[in-house]
């Protein structure tokens, strides 16, 4: 008996709100306590395709249900008429294996708990007034990272780059008809930051979009491009120099994210250890300790988000009798 | 357009025959030849339970799709009345990503791959005229072995000894049913071998079953219940005496499968390299040499069966028009 949610279910049951929150927050905590059981990311690259699907999987100890991930990025798709984004979750009972659910949300739950990860970065690690965000980056994360980051602080102005000043134009025009907020665009990255709060960075860049020197005191930096050993949005030095360096895991930031470039140049140790965000969630001492701080979050995305937002989507699905059951 | 199967149904199209010999051989002779993307698997260990999930993956270039694997085992389920097995797989377009299907098949379409590689590995290693089979254990496995065996050798008997004579016995009464061959029963794998042609392991044991002291000039050994670290159905020093050696991947039976424990214990060096299933396939020369050689396949199961099997089902299942669209 396995409930099969299609996508249309799934955005019906999981829409951003603020429960969503300590949700995501409880899973990075388990993950800091070691309370979990998260492998390394199993990944298939298809390069004829410039394509990579990527699997997720994390127990988190005490639940009853732990979800298996895959998620995909076919980057010819737009191409094709296609959204490049794709994937689905499976829920397995932690005790039996058996298979109570699959999600073929098309990547929706992964966009919705990377956000949520953001937002939760800033709400820990931001100066609390912070009132301007810049964003690097046009598409479904810069929406929905800005969309998460409004149930954390109070946004006003939104402030935005990308690589191709026409989408940041559409990007803006969409955006405004949802948020009533002050939005810019921008035709490069220096003006873009110099009077921002908070940088949200969500591109598939391979090279660095952003200087430490162009960096305002004071801001707070949420670096979600990043999953890839190629992928990198900041310059290392901005790792090497910042405050507060927090992954969500560093055991994946290391190969994963911006903290693999900071150490490939040798500009951080490979034996350093930071707190990651489950810790700072735990004792918000180990975030920003002035207002000048310049602090940065490492986002890779990890299996115990998988899990903890399945696990919910799947629980007011079965609440609400959506789905079919094979 | 995902079009969801359930096990009724993939049972219904794949069952034990001829045809998948090609299939499964040929899935073998891509990964030999370096024309696969194949990553390590990852496994999520439920300790609490006696519980683990396996996530397997592999593209085989020049397809149009490709499978992710997700294979359970919870072996404290027979307490609670259900099967220790449990698993689906996921067949994605090798182009584009987007899921074409998902197998709930339970781990059926595992089992059946499995048991067809054990019979590829008899095809090409056991002594033509082979007619004796003793067989270690009395599970799925045991039965699916002996039954895709019978498809390329003419089996005439059946040694059967498992670690409860109980089962054993209960093996042989229903195997009798579909099998007009002469089943024996015995209560030590001393003498199981004693006149066996071929050997063919299917348990989970963590400590060796057998000896080489025990084994007749000329068997071929399959041994495909390794598939984890601390797993060992066979004496280290057999793989080092036995005179033909072919794992189906060396990448995982270095560390999952015989291989491991013999290398463990230093009787084989760990940078020997050995001509794994598929190079045998392809040139049979580098298989068995004399009708007196001793042989042993290592199997641990690899992610390029499950893609060969998913895209089989799938053709049929489609062809057939089965399953539900979601």
């Amino acid at each position: 008996m396995t409930l099969i949610l299609n996508s249309t279910e799934i955005k019906d049951c999981v829409k951003f709100n603020k429960d969503l929150i300590p949700i995501i927050e409880d899973a990075f905590k388990s993950l800091s306590l070691g309370k979990t059981v998260m492998p390394p990311i199993l990944r298939v690259d298809i390069e004829k395709y410039h394509g990579e699907s990527d699997v997720k999987a994390a127990y988190i100890e005490g639940l009853d249900s732990f979800a298996v991930k895959v998620a995909s990025g076919f980057f010819n798709n737009p191409k094709l008429g296609l959204p490049s984004s794709n994937g689905l979750m499976i829920l397995l009972d932690s005790q039996t294996g058996v298979i109570k659910s699959v999600l073929l949300d098309k990547g929706y739950l992964t966009d919705v708990r990377t956000a949520i990860a953001g937002a939760i970065a800033s709400k820990y690690l931001s100066n609390p007034e912070s009132s301007t965000v810049a964003i690097i980056g046009a598409g479904i994360q810069a929406r929905m990272q800005l969309e998460a980051l409004t149930l954390v602080r109070d946004i006003k102005n939104v402030n935005v780059w990308s690589r191709d000043i026409e989408k940041t134009h559409v990007y803006i025009e969409n955006m405004s008809k949802n948020f009533n907020l002050n939005f810019q665009a921008f035709d490069n990255t220096d003006d873009l930051v110099k009077n921002a709060d908070i940088l949200i960075t969500t591109t598939p860049s391979k090279n660095p979009l952003i200087k430490y020197s162009s960096l305002p005191r004071g801001i707070h930096i949420t670096a979600m491009g990043s999953d890839a050993e190629e992928k990198n949005e900041l310059d290392p030095e901005i790792i090497e120099n910042c405050d507060v360096y927090v992954p969500d895991n560093q055991a994946q930031t290391m190969i994963l994210g911006e903290l693999n470039h900071a150490i490939k140049r040798d500009s951080i140790k490979n034996d350093t250890i930071f707190n990651d965000l489950g810790k700072v969630i735990i004792n918000s001492k180990l975030g920003r300790k002035n207002h000048e701080d310049i602090s940065v979050a490492d986002l890779t995305g990890t299996g115990v988000q998988d899990t903890a937002i399945a696990r919910y989507a799947y629980a007011i699905a079965d609440k609400k009798k959506l789905g079919i059951i094979v």
